[in-house]
């Protein structure tokens, strides 16, 4: 596959006539999404390996199974998280043809992110779960330090592809990566503001900005720009094609 | 990969003279798959390193060995669950050409599922190992309601495609996938109806059941229909092939 | 990509003036291949995690590193195992152009034998290691029950892939894999053999049978009939090919 | 896709007229590519699994994290050094067409060689942390061993690619895999140096090694050749695709 579309797309400057130069280009984006895929894939199957195997007194397995109630909201989260990660993921690269080293260099500090996003979510599961409060202000910083580490990635991704725009597909709007920027820098605002306000006043509001980033990444994963248009085209695609049915 | 289909395929509305709209496409499919694959390859794969390393006393490893045979039950239902799911996964999305953000949520709730069968199957094996009943139906149910779970999440899938006609390929008849929906409310139903008689009466019934139901779903994995059909099209198919090859 | 492939490839049977049929279709292998790859992927690579971490006293961690020898022995014959599976399995399917059910439920039984390897190799090296002339008879019958359903489950495959053969790539010769199966009943025997060898008589003479198994499984792993004709055929295309580049 | 390529690309020699032979093809490296892929993702993402769950005394949190900072460090050298393997991979693997079974058995070493990064780096961090001098010599020695293995790897790949450069794409210099050799070679020497020196003199002067020759892997992980010509060639590719967006 990257053979057949490699040799297909070759797009070395045109250098007849020129001295033969050695054989260089900017490398399609299939592996990196190959490789970014498994890495998105056991990150989030990882997750459900920390609740497999509850051991417990015979008869006491009920009791078990509900105390380790943390663990299950720990997994739901991250699980979800991962998933929205992995659909913005899916969206930006479906707007890139070509990579170079920047891009791959970003894309694994998101990766390397990515694949963090679960040990911060299960310490604060555990210290929430625990009720010690010096604990829980600690799991909160945690838990934000790694969120603005990992909307600091998307920043450097979204820079990148802002910068060096002759990465992207034909018909992608040179100034849909600018824009985008604004989400990752509202990102790495919001932890620090959420990690700010756990550690000085209260680590349940810091929650509640926790839980409500993912969302929004989950509904803006497409892009601020066609988030707000999709509604409107969709309705136009699905005309015609409900009509090929014979409906 | 996904670069040169997209490319080829892209379908945006036609909006010659229209004000010019960012560039929005429905995606391919190709990510969503290979991103399934290693969740469920993960998933596979890691029920082995659960029973990989007996401890035990010089001179005792064959008993040792004997012991956990509820972990090679449980290894064995999982995997052949696992598998039947892929392929139910497999006839799926060869019949989607597109994906939208409700497909991929649907897909998402699917996998998290899948990825917790290892769960309750370990939970289950270890109960009727240790032969605490109440532990036995508690580990039923937990069991029924994950089973559950995952055929409500193939239920979701198929009522997304249901009304999302315009994602499937060209020659798939709309009228498949409203009809799939029946074997995941049969599904669902099923395992509700376990999880009450093995609450109320008997274990070992449900336990039938959940034996069942994968079996079921394997059988139908390329759907009600065409289960019907596959034989007459097979011999269809074979005759001119088995020319090809002269004989 | 698997949209791309499939929908050139669409080869139902021509029912013009037929009933309209479902659409139907033997599926390609694309999606077979990248499961199984992540199944070997994950399962050559989790063994590493088995010899990770050496916990010692304090300036001990030479003697711990030398003392645990076997689990590097083990690490490396799975590793190799594991290696030479995955090379026939692409050389297998590198033949095979669809997919039909009993291939999907060979090749599934195929990786369940495939995932399991690391599982008597781990409890074979333990056990020499111990130095328990019983745990070791007992480990030597594991490996050679685990090693010969591992080829009953190729003799399934090569053997469908005998009797479907409008499966198979158009060039491939239909004698392949009926030859084939010789290679896997070859397995299944030497493997019983060891294990009454090594049950009976010398645990030893079974290990060297274990050792050569995986070496000719890797040497013939394009198959018996093209491993004779190899050489030959690549002297043949080397010459033009070393001619394209100037040499 | 492995199905369409191979489908379209056969370049068995031309034998009209000569007597049938069996179908032999050198195949593509598409498998060979997502089996990789598969790899360098488990080995990089079970990384983060040894730091999930820091088990400590109510409110002692904090201290447990600060206490567990090697494995922080490991966790990133690690990942840093499979991403920069993963993209010398990548960059070789682009410049190959066809793989035949040397080159398949040279990539399985590099991949053992991968694999097992994390457990000397582990090793290493754990040694240094606890401060016995003897200790922190043997894991230097190990991790000198490990390295050293995983560049002698690669000269085995380059060179395998080498002499059979009937495996490259059409375009790729001839000399560009012979004098890739040097950087394999470069490795080997560096870290059996590091070794002599880590086990005679200063461990310290060790760890600078060990930290310099990923960053020199990275900054040329396209080649000797083209790291030298990368940014003359950017520059000529930029201009006519800046153009293209009309800027």
């Amino acid at each position: 596959m990257m053979g057949l579309s490699e040799k297909q797309n070759d797009h070395r400057p045109n250098t007849e006539g020129a001295p033969p130069l050695p054989h260089v280009r900017l490398a399609d984006t299939d592996r990196l999404e190959s490789f970014s895929d498994g890495v998105f894939a056991i990150t989030i199957t990882l997750l459900v390996s920390e609740i497999v195997r509850p051991e417990h007194e015979p008869g006491h397995l009920l009791e078990k199974l509900l105390a380790q109630w943390p663990n299950y909201v720990a997994f739901l989260a991250s699980f979800f998280y991962i998933g929205v990660i992995w659909l913005n993921h899916r969206a930006v690269f479906a707007r890139v043809r070509y990579c170079d080293r920047s891009l791959h260099l970003a894309n694994l500090f998101s990766l390397l992110a990515s694949a963090l996003i679960p040990f911060p979510t299960a310490v604060l599961s555990t210290a929430l779960q625990q009720g010690n409060p010096f604990d829980a202000t600690v799991a909160v910083a945690l838990y934000a330090a790694i969120g603005g580490v990992m909307c600091l990635s998307w920043l450097l991704l979204f820079h990148v592809l802002s910068i060096h725009s002759y990465l992207l597909e034909e018909h992608v709007d040179p100034a849909f990566f600018p824009k985008e920027r604004h989400r990752a820098v509202l990102g790495v605002a919001l932890y620090a503001a959420a990690g700010v306000i756990g550690w000085v006043y209260a680590p349940k509001l810091a929650l509640m900005i926790f839980l409500a980033l993912p969302i929004f990444y989950g509904i803006t994963s497409e892009g601020l720009t066609e988030t707000r248009v999709r509604i409107l085209l969709r309705r136009a695609t699905r005309e015609p094609q409900s009509g090929r049915y014979g409906r």
